[in-house]
């Protein structure tokens, strides 16, 4: 029937439970994230067919887990980012033996989400940063004042970094407001060169980064940091299709759901617009293992519908000397984000972020992949 | 010092590691939560004194964890609700060794974010419903007309229902959309009496969702759902803050973070403005312990610098049975939500509606406590 395809989405869940369990486990998870109520009390016929999930298959894995594969009607989500959220992990979030770890689109729901508006290659283009990783870095800490952060930001600038990041915990602290570290460090960058970006950190609600947005954008900013667990999906999707020039820098504070880290930044973050996901690297501060990683950067950039590949962005406790590490991982296409590995120069910050540049400039044009 | 109690949030995490590691675990999470750099790095003296979050105390618990005490400076969050939630918990969300168990807050943030604008006094004289639990149901299956929600809400109006809520999995779907929702159930509702509360299901972002409210209200209507976690905590604050008449109850879809429900859904929602917080109960399809149930319920309903109490909605599973439990449970002071053990008597679903009303109101008037 034509357009049935696009009729379900389809997402797996691995369940914790006994095998003897598995396949009623996986029936109550799909009454949860559908009608949410028995199937007995469903007095509608279409509602039974066409809106219930169903259970496509339950396997057990090799853990002793078992992946349970549910088709869940496109008509519940309709066209909102935060109702696939809701629909598809809303009250499971609350069940501890549930995981959600895979997730197949429907075309048309893709094309309605729609994806990086630039990605991997609108980032290369802006920065004029060609076969090679890009680099990135974060100015820090929170509690400087603008003018400390500007400073920063002329010695990254002067080193060649193409992308100078907010600190994610940058919002609308007195110390260094949103509207001055966009004047600051802004001009910072412009006054040492054309092709560094400066991405300031959004905060609030949608009508608030809007304005954020605005005046950013009027600064000459052309690119932003957004946190859309912090400020919701629909935020964030909503300010992608708004802003059409500017780049979305994705991060993943408030990510830490019972959601595969390949599904929510490898997948989910690219769907809702990120023109690059920062995640936080293998070996890092974090506990993300290798595999995971790989996978992350795979989902933001291998072939999926029509969207745009988004830049994998490893970052968590990196340093320069991890670089070649990281490009052995990513390869080409992705962005390097080291932060306090170059602070921690103190008073050889330009040096040490020269060399930031130039191990990047060395090892990332012939990666051994 | 004047002033400088509300310098401090205090924050208590539970850390999974050895006894030998815990001190240093704390060290390493308040520069994870604060600054996100080696310490080392900080050239600026007021950001080492003033902003850097401190480790107040590690204590092992009597399970081999540790409950590391944390002051994080109020001026990294400002007055922003997201900015609360990026600071406290985003990037430790994604390090599994820690879970967010206890939160006090200086009354100036406490003033600050507000709290319920009606809360249990304001749902108490707006429905009529004194010296008992309030009752609740929704109206399910997703997928179903508005004709056939109309109908649902006419049969629990007529049996007394105090508050009857849309499903958490309504948005704006094409089988009822939420302008097809407002006009016919809050029409089915007047049309029976004067006191049940209808309350649609909010979706999007800020400027959506102010949208849906303004449309509410001049149908109106007088209580929505609003899911913080899906939506962003700074949207719902200033919708909260915005629309003052308007009661707000508040769902915990994709809540489930390491965060004790006690404090995300018991404090953070009463802080952001909750008038009702739906929480899933011991003993139905999730997997809450009673004593966390018991836990949020006095964390929505205890004095807590000024706000106003909110009213406790246990769900997720209930049944007309479980009422003089849930009254054990809870007292008064609480709504009982049953949906689908409503839903479930089908042709019988008034007389089962009557019941719920009626037991209610028997055994809710004097509860063994």
């Amino acid at each position: 029937m034509p357009g049935m395809s696009d009729s379900w989405i389809y997402a797996t869940y691995r369940l914790q439970v006994a095998a003897t369990a598995a396949a009623e486990r996986a029936e109550q998870l799909a009454l949860e994230q559908s009608i949410e109520m028995p199937l007995a009390a469903v007095m509608d016929e279409r509602v039974r067919t066409q809106v219930v999930a169903r259970v496509e298959s339950v396997a057990e894995q090799s853990d002793g887990s078992h992946h349970a594969r549910l088709a869940l009607a496109s008509e519940t989500v309709h066209d909102d980012p935060g109702q696939l959220m809701n629909m598809l992990f809303g009250n499971c979030s609350l069940q501890p033996d549930v995981e959600w770890v895979g997730l197949d689109l429907p075309a048309t729901l893709a094309r309605a989400l729609g994806g990086p508006n630039h990605g991997i290659e609108g980032l290369r283009a802006r920065t004029g940063a060609q076969g090679r990783p890009l680099t990135c870095t974060a100015i820090k800490p929170i509690g400087s004042s603008a003018q400390a952060l500007a400073e920063l930001c002329t010695r990254f600038a002067q080193a060649g970094i193409d992308v100078i990041k907010d600190d994610h915990g940058w919002a609308n602290q007195a110390s260094a407001s949103f509207a001055q570290r966009v004047q600051a460090c802004q001009g910072a960058v412009r006054a040492v060169n054309t092709h560094t970006l400066y991405a300031p950190s959004l905060y609030g609600h949608h009508g608030q980064m809007r304005e954020q947005l605005e005046l950013a954008r009027r600064a000459g900013v052309q690119a932003v940091l957004i946190a859309p667990m912090v400020c919701g999906v629909a935020t964030f999707v909503a300010l992608k299709r708004e802003f059409k020039e500017m780049l979305f820098l994705a991060h993943p504070s408030l990510s830490g759901l019972r959601i595969a880290p390949e599904v929510l930044l490898g997948q989910l973050f690219r769907l809702f617009g990120a023109d690059a996901v920062v995640f936080p690297n293998h070996g890092g501060r974090f506990a993300f293992a290798y595999d995971t990683c790989r996978r992350i950067a795979a989902h933001n950039t291998q072939p999926w519908h029509d969207l745009k590949p988004a830049l994998p962005t490893p970052a968590g406790g990196m340093s320069v000397e991890r670089v070649p590490d990281m490009v052995r991982d990513y390869g080409q296409d992705c962005m390097l984000l080291v932060g306090g590995g170059l602070l921690s120069a103190r008073e050889q910050l330009l040096e040490r972020s020269h060399a930031f540049v130039q191990t990047v400039e060395r090892v990332g044009c012939s990666p051994v992949l």
